[in-house]
């Protein structure tokens, strides 16, 4: 059957998406064990359980010859000196790429493939990153602001969390001096 | 082989986008016959020949999984009382889709599909359209400034230009009164 054209808004400054079918709240209590310092996470986790990040969907067909839309809000902020990020993830067809469109903040992309590959990029209004196939993904707020991007992806491309969660990244993003430094991640394992 | 993950930046403003690989320039004696109103073209092709739009294109794989990206910017201006447009096109692989997000500028999106179904939408910064598969898809520029605009679209979907260039558009947006206004084409033909 025909399927309708489709009309969204996105707001570059707040990353509002509407109409949207699905917004989805990380908040740390969501993504326990992911930041390097567990002192930190558990001190916070003690007083609140601060958002760490938002993404708004429309939710498309799963299937090749489609696209997927996103819209993330990854809020300003640090547990212990690693910046708030996403949890991050590869594609569950894995030779899939995915296109982020910097909207609003300052942020870097970090990207790693299963064999310990790493690159990173760091992203703001108008910059556009192409990860190819068999990178793995994830925002970095290096910012003072929440940081907005639009995320583009292949219809059948799905995602898979879990591989991440259990290896962690290869490097972690954390302010040293003020400023973002990449260090390795003593808890990455292939 | 692994491919690198890439960096572009888009000017929303201007719509330069780099690098590129592709920079395509659209004259009025590019798109002969594709605007209505003949004598007003020939007029105007007798004295220049007008740019109608540019596109910049980051090349990439043309396979599925890959994903094609594109910054389109049409100038404000008309061909008797025709809009300035692009071309137009399907996809050689029909069943894909396409997203365009609007820039700066407005205009609109017409989509058609090969039977003769119709659609519009009104683009202007921060609207994103989804353009399901078997949609033909055409912008047209109804400001007075450039309107850019950012696409992007499955690795193998490929472009059909000739079909719309056959059969054209099922309606024009002209403007009438100081509005846009769609009306039929007459020389439509399925």
């Amino acid at each position: 059957m025909l399927m309708k054209p489709l009309q969204m808004h996105i707001n570059f400054k707040t990353g509002e998406f509407n109409p949207n079918d699905r917004t989805n709240i990380r908040k740390l209590s969501d993504m326990k064990g992911m930041f390097s310092d567990s002192r930190a996470e558990q001190q916070i986790l003690a007083k609140e359980d601060p958002i760490i990040y938002s993404f708004r969907e429309r939710v498309l067909p799963e299937e090749s010859g489609h696209l997927q839309l996103a819209v993330t809000s990854i809020n300003p902020g640090r547990i212990g000196q690693e910046y708030f990020m996403t949890k991050g993830h590869y594609h569950q067809r894995p030779d899939t790429s995915e296109v982020y469109l910097g909207l609003e903040g300052e942020g870097w992309l970090l990207m790693q493939t299963e064999k310990g590959d790493f690159a990173s990029l760091i992203i703001n209004p108008g910059v556009l990153a192409y990860i190819p196939a068999y990178w793995g993904h994830r925002m970095v707020n290096t910012g003072s602001t929440p940081f907005v991007f639009f995320a583009v992806y292949p219809g059948d491309a799905g995602h898979n969390y879990g591989d991440i969660e259990r290896t962690g990244f290869v490097r972690i993003l954390v302010e040293q001096d003020g400023r973002p430094s990449l260090l390795n991640n003593p808890r990455w394992k292939k």
